[in-house]
């Protein structure tokens, strides 16, 4: 990732940073290769500017941090260290100013930094980090479609069991042991299994509520895979279903479509959230359409940009995201369509290919 | 919970604080039932001082929230909305003094915070929110007995599978399918299972390396049930293992017995930690036990406090923490033996009853 480095140090130029300390760990690893989950403990890449990057890691990590990561100088603290006056000892001199991740970094942990450093200036280099992932290499990418086509498989294999009586922590459970048994490094978010009025939570809880004739049933789930991943929302028609929610279906199919289509490089994220709401309005359910179109997707289930209607920012090759219109109608069900899709130089590739026409089963 | 809203006011009284802003969502759900995971979205309980609780969440959480919460308020916010405009509209007058987490909040929601609320102080309330959850009730303990019960047949059922050939993943998938299916929300972290060499990376991640003859194979592993965490690991023998093997594992078994003798109400965290480390020095591999002995467990698999050589804090009846010391020898393999402890009014109820004495399984 040496192109990278040169960007974050082209930054540190232009905008008069002397270091900056890197601790989100999906940043340091698109940065280093090393993946890993610090919990509480400290994990941080410094780039000083114009010299080359040191981790200081967990001792416990050290062995993985040397077998996985790019960066050759690797330091370490025990749980008995202080982490931040052993960053301290490694800083080079004369950092006055000090880029530092203001989303990531809580208040604490910032106070702290600040007593044992004693920059005079704490600049957020969020930008430049988020700027860093949000276009894909092609090679990433296919990391997408990877995760995506296992998620899919294991979709289908989900919805070949769903028969009356099923319950949603059942379909959960076989869910996510098809996603091991596939080759996913585990589910990107808490998989969601919800039948009938529950599907009108778009973020309620499986339990054992069972399938029943008549009833929508809403899958939502992703997996990671090879670090990157999928999310993908179906919903199904077990048995016949109303007149009422044939209508919820519709509409919400015809807003994930309209888009879809409107997907380019140079339309607004604002435009696409629009183009499905106004779609959905027009079949007299905007009400009921109650959160933004989607959000940016790849090293995290939920990464920058946001796809809602006050997003002026521009869509660019590149860029992966999800499109996931839903209607929601308190004690009747909702419907949730979801697809990630990637934009291209001439408009979008749909990574997603489940069907989407209103299919019943069970 | 009012007895510990009680709490949280008379903190405000004796300390100035005139509202206090709960963001962290297992603080939430301890104080109001209502569980959720609001991922960038905008999620908080304002407790003013002398007044009762509201709540402010995301619009498509509000049926799961109006169900859940115990809070009589609730109020909403969109996408599009400013969370925090709404938060500021929603303010008792004359907030002069606000608590807040300052160990969950980014340094950038705390600079909108700042800028949209324009209190004069900010105080941390960390200290009150933790202490209210460090100390479990009767009803909190036998939640995690439940959790633990749950992993222990989980760990049981995997165990079985053990033979030379299967892979880690593939050991992975059932331990996570058997947690669905026997009722746990799902994993308290992403489940441990490493073989041979790679049993010395405490935090090393699950492949397609295939268990072995002669080798050790440590399982780390812990479920979510009914909200609380549980959280064991076990390491075994496949097939017939070395006698340095064998060393490595009696002087790991002799500091966690060592540790768990220690504890009682009124010992310090460190002493526990100095119990473990001073018997697994005597056996010869001090260097190779390089993390603390555990942390603290209940809503959170990793929770205050932290069970390390410096903590001078004193245990007290109805704390929940992990001990897991752990010996790690690279090239050859590791050995971690991690149960779950409740202190008692006369010393410590080990929750964790799975057999610790060395098994050969495969």
């Amino acid at each position: 990732m040496s192109a990278s480095i040169n960007k974050l140090q082209a930054y540190m130029d232009d905008n008069g940073i002397d270091a900056m300390l890197i601790t989100e760990p999906k940043h340091v690893y698109y940065l280093t290769g090393f993946a890993s989950d610090p919990h509480e403990r400290f994990l941080g890449m410094l780039l000083p500017r114009g010299k080359e990057a040191f981790l200081l890691v967990p001792a416990l990590d050290y062995e993985a941090a040397h077998a996985a990561a790019s960066v050759k100088h690797i330091h370490t603290h025990s749980d008995t260290d202080d982490a931040y006056a052993i960053l301290r000892g490694l800083m080079p001199d004369g950092v006055r100013s000090l880029g530092i991740e203001k989303d990531h970094l809580s208040v604490s942990r910032f106070e702290t930094l600040r007593a044992a450093i004693g920059a005079e200036v704490y600049a957020d280099i969020g930008m430049p980090l988020r700027e860093m992932r949000v276009t894909k290499s092609p090679e990433e990418a296919e990391r997408m479609r990877n995760a995506v086509r296992i998620v899919e498989e294991v979709l289908q294999a989900g919805a070949a069991l769903v028969k009356p009586g099923v319950t949603e922590i059942e379909l959960v459970a076989e869910l996510e042991y098809q996603m091991k048994k596939r080759g996913a490094q585990g589910p990107s978010f808490d998989t969601l299994v919800l039948a009938g009025a529950k599907s009108a939570m778009p973020h309620g809880m499986p339990d054992r509520t069972a399938v029943r004739e008549g009833e929508l049933l809403l899958f939502d789930l992703g997996v990671f895979a090879d670090g990157y991943a999928s999310d993908i929302t179906r919903t199904f028609a077990v048995g016949q279903i109303t007149d009422e929610m044939k209508r919820i279906y519709a509409a919400v199919l015809e807003g994930n479509l309209r888009a879809i289509e409107a997907v380019r490089p140079g339309a607004s994220f604002g435009s696409l959230d629009r183009a499905a709401r106004e779609s959905i309005a027009a079949a007299g359910f905007g009400p009921q359409f109650n959160h933004r179109l989607g959000h940016g997707l790849g090293l995290d289930i939920h990464e920058y940009p946001s796809v809602h209607g006050n997003n002026l920012e521009l869509l660019r090759e590149g860029m992966t995201f999800t499109i996931e219109p839903g209607v929601y109608v308190s004690g009747l069900g909702g419907v949730r369509i979801e697809d990630d899709v990637l934009v291209t130089a001439s408009g979008v590739e749909v990574l997603t290919n489940y069907p989407k026409t209103l299919t019943v089963i069970g």
